[in-house]
């Protein structure tokens, strides 16, 4: 470990982290397509309103909204703009909270997130869980929870 | 297999899956992060930097580049016009091929590529070889060469 932290990546231990990032956003992006092709959300919408779906009375002030899917509040802001138009979302103002906006996942919203809830899992499972063995998933679980762990040092 | 291939993943199966995306997010937003503050180069300007230093003249045709790095075509033309203003790369119409454009990596970009790949390293080093065991980065090496070759199918 202190060896490690001395010298810089070897040429073999960069190639695993330009692979693992290079997959997870080839995979990303693939699993967008997918989305974008058989339902009518995008991995955007879908993540806003399982968010939502999961909140009491679905609804989540839009500053926790950014902070639980992890996005920047001004590109929240805008997305919201967009589903509002498509009646997927409502925004109404906080009732005790100068300035702030209650995000509520409509009929159709909570709709099309069960409808769109297939595909997402189907194209998961084909893309993602159907390439690894059981004994990897197990591995990539522990893996994930290592990298986390440690950039929460 | 086909039992798998018959049923959506398992909420343990989907909790793996959205850590994996959700881990490598967050590697990368950190990384470009410790760039920005460490380096004068984005994540971007260095991924340019990296394909024009390791090819023949330090040029490349733009639409090479651009398959490459994997990214659209507009997105890079606009990437690489803030990168000639800041005189890190240069652009010449290409002698045999109509429309197209050399890109290639000037003195000051290849410098600043150098210097700016000790802060890369060491962020690489940091926060994702750090955390894992040798054990670990084996196991990683090979599911991201899994998921490849699943996805390529």
């Amino acid at each position: 470990m202190s060896e490690k932290r001395r010298t810089m990546p070897t040429p073999e231990q960069l190639r695993v982290w330009r692979d693992y990032v290079e997959t997870s956003e080839a995979l990303r992006t693939r699993l967008g397509g997918r989305m974008l092709a058989e339902s009518a959300l995008s991995s955007g919408d879908y993540r806003v309103l399982l968010a939502l779906t999961e909140a009491p009375g679905f609804t989540l002030r839009s500053s926790e909204l950014a902070s639980m899917i992890g996005w920047e509040r001004s590109r929240l802001s805008h997305h919201l703009g967009r589903m509002e138009k498509r009646g997927l979302i409502a925004r109404t103002p906080c009732a005790d909270v100068a300035h702030g906006v209650d995000v509520l996942a409509t009929d159709a919203g909570r709709e099309a997130f069960r409808a769109g809830s297939v595909p997402h899992l189907r194209a998961v499972r084909e893309l993602f869980i159907d390439a690894l063995s059981a004994e990897q998933l197990e591995q990539l679980d522990g893996i994930s929870a290592s990298l986390r762990r440690h950039l929460e040092v």
